[in-house]
């Protein structure tokens, strides 16, 4: 990848003298931002623009360039690649648009162009995206303006969109936040964001990294990107909803990825998950200070109401703000006249006028070691005061950086200060002591994210042969296995399920209710009986033979009524389990992600309370109990207010189970456990119903 | 209130030649703000400032102004407003610090203020407050510099911190917001908040109230005002947590308020509770567009990224984004090159460069019935399309405005086409589509909180007078009730509780269960038997008389061995009751709001699901259903899954008496009843456990 970023000369194909062509914006831009390579204008009419020639083909420039830009007619691309390919040229970044994101044609196209790209050994960016930037070399290939330009910093930008990277980069400059290389990927037809990743985290220019996507190449592979960071990742996945669906498919042929799936896969893989650009902006002030080392702040305001105000989000985040020492509270004491400043934290300092004591009180926090981060929120009440509140503020700010504190600073009720403070002082500031303090809880998530030092080892499963044996009659077909299948598969997988017998008449049904013990439930299994119990096809605890007897004849009439004329149909005697908290446990198979677990409130809870959580296979025991531990019936079943725990040891058994099953059938497309009842510790837990569905074949 | 925003003369007392005086500012603000009246500055010294001659004293002043605003040291202001008295002032603003936040001797200050204000019939702004501003007449009477001045409109605001006031006003600026009144409201010795907002609802120049509080006055008050207001009124309320106490005390002597009771007390008067000042900025833009009348968006984006994001803010927000009138994708199909423009909501207009084609879509959405909101996702790719895309923005906005619709608008990547709009067009504008989409929203909520017609008419409850003869002997003393005591009233009251007999041996408890039928509970009664369950207190589900027995037994041996010695103590036997949904009913008493009755998830999911909604009393049954139906529960409760609903009218018969009981006796400061197990409809709940706090006594 470096190769895009650090070419020494760069052909633009597709210039013209014309003042609406826009490969004239990219020629531009590279002179504008200071590229100091050779720069290689090409269009078929020729010409000159900003002192350059423009060479009508790329044939025939004086030397093979290292990197190729093409904002051409799509339908024309593949012959420049063939141009490039006979050059020698190895890197191209194609701008233009009109490929898949326009439907069969397009992606024909875009077929051609993946051919070109096998057989010359070329590696390609986009097409339908604005190329690259490197803010180290100048190097910058987008077509449209860029009025503002962010200085020289640490962020790198991954951006699917180009208009949401421009944005970005827009803001970037006005919150005087420093930018180091930025792409935007457009349809990924070859180079995508995994690649694109794997060299920023090894760039040493780079020291964060924002990835603004609308679909996701390889889950799998980004999780182990995220894993294996030393700097932090900020992920804005985009295209969440079904609103959202069509748009992103014409408009950068992305399709939809779970949102659960995207939060669950970043929370594993310690990629910091926002949700908008403005978070974005937020966290990244955050994560450019020295690390947080804990929650403990003090906060040091020029008003009391804004101090309030800090407080308020302090609370609401979780941060302490522990009393001042000791030191601090005397050295303010000895300083301003009594009880005009209370020595409290947050400490308000607004009557003070005296700003060496602001200075020194800061340096004391800064020397603190039980203080993990300072707050400073700074305005000066008057244009007198500006100068000395100015060196106040510069000296807190080297005093900081010295002693490795981070320090977040919101300029109160004057634009001038905040753009003194962005852009001659270099540091980024908040509007709302607010956006701060949520900036650093989004820091401290990163910096608390424990992932786990060893990757996860699966036990050996020795039932999987025999559920294979069980199953393989039913993997062809996509749709629901029958009920009374996914039950077996389900035991003979090793997953506890309550004594069952399947029986076709009333007199089988009482046998079998007697032989398992009573009471009993029944249940009708047909093809079509898929929502069993709103159409009456479930009934509980049957206590005698005659109730048993009774409620065959109930399901026969059930049958009759709601089944189509023909429809074969059985009846499944279950032991009745009333006892044991209710849990669901289940899986799902991601298109980008793959298999992923999930646990959480059971029976009629799970739709009510939505507290369900997921995890990727594979599942060893720990991580199954990890994933236990992020719901909140959890707090229940580890035992709470004089009840016992629950045997949160056969659930997570249960759990790993299903891991192993999902990754040994790749045509399951979804397992459902619903509900599951668990007992007392070391009294098991039993599947009460099993749905296991098939997907199309695995290719 | 009128009299102190209309003043024809303004005296500014405690200014002085000095550069440092802080007096000097709001005489300057005066000026600069362009106000028309008198003003007269006042200072011990004399001596001129801006060409006005500062007088000595009050006295010697040619006419007795309207308004006289003081920032003085504390200690001489009583003296200062008798001087204001003996001349005939009537509106005072105290600006200067030094009372009640800084402790007792403050405290005693106020008080002789307080006695002054009676005595000539004054009324008082302050103190510890910036006082008023007034755009209409360039009345501005802060002390501090204020560099950014908003341009007149329809916003007034009220803060009690100054600091978080001019912060406010200086992004009203920025954002090109227009402001009409302000009051930073400080200590509220007098004046407070309701007094200036039973004002603001019926001044003509505001069209919404934004409110910063740190302590609010008089809850029923404010609720009150918010259910007649025809103007929307946001609240910031702030000082929500143990964090902020000290310092919101020390600042404007503020004490903190339940934060979850304002939140229901917002939500029954029509009150929009914002949580941050970027909330309220946002929201207010929103709310200045013609009403919302419904959740049917059309989104108009000049890149396909922003309409992703904008649609997956729309998803988040459920909004919908229905699909493009015939008329419409005629229109588009007719007018651009075939497939590159897909007709579809969002619109992504992004290749596009014929801006006609923009402002003629933007007109037929203006003017569809069901369209009803635009989203504009704005932003020139280059410089020579700028007029262009203007005069197109242009078009729709007064295309919006007359057909009555409200527009959005965002403004992409670029900082001079915001200005443009901000200062040029005077329409403010979003940073990114998300705000805009979250602020519409908020607005939604505005426009769709449907306040009921009529009073709360609570019905008779006959049982109160046996009810007060139960619990009068206990009321005088602080603390909780004994619970056979609290069981007894609530039974009497009409709340339906199983059947239970006080017992002192283990004889009476056997023929006690035998009695009430078997199984039973036992539950150890004593005073210091608080955490019954804990302590090994409560004994479930004995279902013969020598388990009866031997549990009386049991209870007798932990009372020996936890309680303190020589306290007595009996054995409440009750019915043991395991059926039935639990949940948890019970009220408080708010120092600001006073009695708030709740509801929710009972038993051990109180503390877990965190799934309870609170109402303020009087409660009738209509209002005790909404109520219920506020919390996740009440779909269960109401039938979900093939079970069949509860008994919700006993639930909001009990929540009506308790409603009631609360009104009866100021002296209760809390009750619980957790759980309550609730049967099927028609029969009935049981409350399984009752505690009554007694506060201190009610003055």
């Amino acid at each position: 990848m470096k190769r895009f970023f650090y070419p020494q000369s760069v052909a633009v194909v597709g210039v013209s003298e014309n003042p609406d062509n826009l490969g004239r914006n990219i020629v531009n831009n590279l002179v504008e931002f200071g590229f100091q390579g050779d720069i290689f204008p090409v269009g078929p009419k020729g010409g000159r623009i900003l002192h350059l020639d423009i060479a009508r083909r790329l044939e025939d420039l004086p030397s093979t360039p290292d990197l190729v830009v093409v904002l051409a007619p799509a339908r024309v691309v593949p012959s420049i690649l063939d141009a490039c390919g006979q050059m020698g040229v190895q890197r191209v970044v194609v701008e233009s648009g009109g490929f898949s994101e326009l439907g069969p044609e397009g992606q024909r196209l875009e077929d051609e162009v993946r051919q070109r790209l096998r057989q010359y050994g070329i590696r390609m960016m986009g097409p339908n995206g604005l190329g690259a930037i490197n803010l180290e070399i100048g190097l910058c290939l987008p077509f449209m303006n860029l009025p503002h330009k962010p200085r020289l910093g640490g962020l790198s930008l991954l951006c699917q969109s180009g208009g949401v990277g421009t944005n970005v980069i827009a803001w970037l400059a006005q919150a005087g936040l420093g930018m180091n290389k930025f792409v935007s990927l457009g349809n990924k037809l070859d180079v995508n964001e995994n690649d694109l990743l794997e060299f920023l985290l090894d760039d040493p220019g780079t020291s964060l990294i924002y990835l603004y996507m609308e679909d996701l190449a390889d889950g799998r592979r980004l999780m182990e990107l995220g894993r294996r960071a030393r700097k932090p990742i900020l992920l804005h996945k985009a295209n969440i909803g079904e609103l959202s669906a069509d748009i992103a498919r014409s408009h950068t042929a992305s399709l939809a990825v779970d949102d659960e799936v995207v939060t669950a896969a970043c929370c594993q893989a310690g990629i910091l998950r926002v949700h908008s650009r403005n978070e974005f902006l937020q966290a990244a002030i955050a994560l450019q200070q020295p690390p947080l080392k804990g929650d403990r702040l003090v906060v040091l305001s020029r008003s009391g109401g804004e101090a309030v105000v800090t407080a308020d989000a302090c609370h609401k985040a979780g941060f302490k703000l522990p009393p001042l020492s000791p030191e601090i509270v005397q050295l303010i004491e000895s300083r301003s006249r009594a009880g005009v400043i209370k020595p409290i934290n947050p400490l308000d300092l607004g009557d003070i006028f005296d700003f060496s004591l602001y200075a020194d009180v800061a340096a004391a926090f800064c020397q603190d070691p039980d203080v993990d981060g300072i707050i400073l929120n700074y305005g000066p009440i008057n244009d007198l005061e500006r100068e000395a509140a100015r060196a106040m503020a510069k000296s807190l700010i080297a005093s900081a950086r010295r002693h490795e504190k981070p320090l977040l600073i919101t300029v109160i009720g004057s634009l001038e200060e905040r753009d003194y403070f962005r852009h001659e002082l270099g540091v980024p500031v908040f509007a709302f002591p607010g956006e701060a303090i949520r900036a650093l809880a989004l820091a401290r998530n990163y910096y608390t994210c424990q992932l786990p030092a060893a990757p996860v080892v699966p036990p050996e499963i020795s039932s999987l042969p025999a559920v294979q044996s069980l199953l393989a009659p039913h993997l062809d077909s996509p749709g629901p296995v029958p009920m009374s299948v996914a039950l077996e598969a389900m035991a003979t997988l090793g997953i506890p399920v309550p004594g069952r017998r399947l029986v076709a008449s009333a007199e089988e049904a009482e046998e079998a209710a007697l032989a398992l013990g009573l009471p009993v439930c029944l249940k009708l299994v047909a093809p079509s009986a898929l929502h069993k119990s709103d159409m009456g096809g479930v009934l509980l605890n049957l206590a005698s033979g005659e109730a048993v007897r009774q409620g065959f004849e109930a399901m026969a009439q059930v049958a009759r009524t709601h089944l189509p004329a023909g429809e074969p149909w059985q009846v499944l005697v279950m032991s009745f389990i009333e006892k044991g908290m209710e849990v669901i446990i289940g899986a799902k198979r991601d298109r980008v992600f793959g298999p992923m677990i999930l646990f959480g409130a059971g029976g009629i809870w799970v739709e009510v309370l939505e507290d369900v959580a997921m995890r990727l296979a594979p599942l060893d025991l720990a991580a199954a109990l990890a994933l236990i531990n992020q719901t909140k019936i959890a707090r229940i079943l580890r035992g709470f207010r004089g009840q016992g725990p629950s045997d949160l040891r056969a659930l997570a058994h249960c759990l790993v189970l299903l891991s192993a099953f999902m990754l040994e059938f790749p045509q399951v497309q979804e397992v459902d456990l619903n509900p599951v009842r668990v007992f007392p510790e070391g009294q098991g837990c039993l599947a009460l119903d099993a749905r296991i569905i098939v997907g199309a074949a695995a290719s």
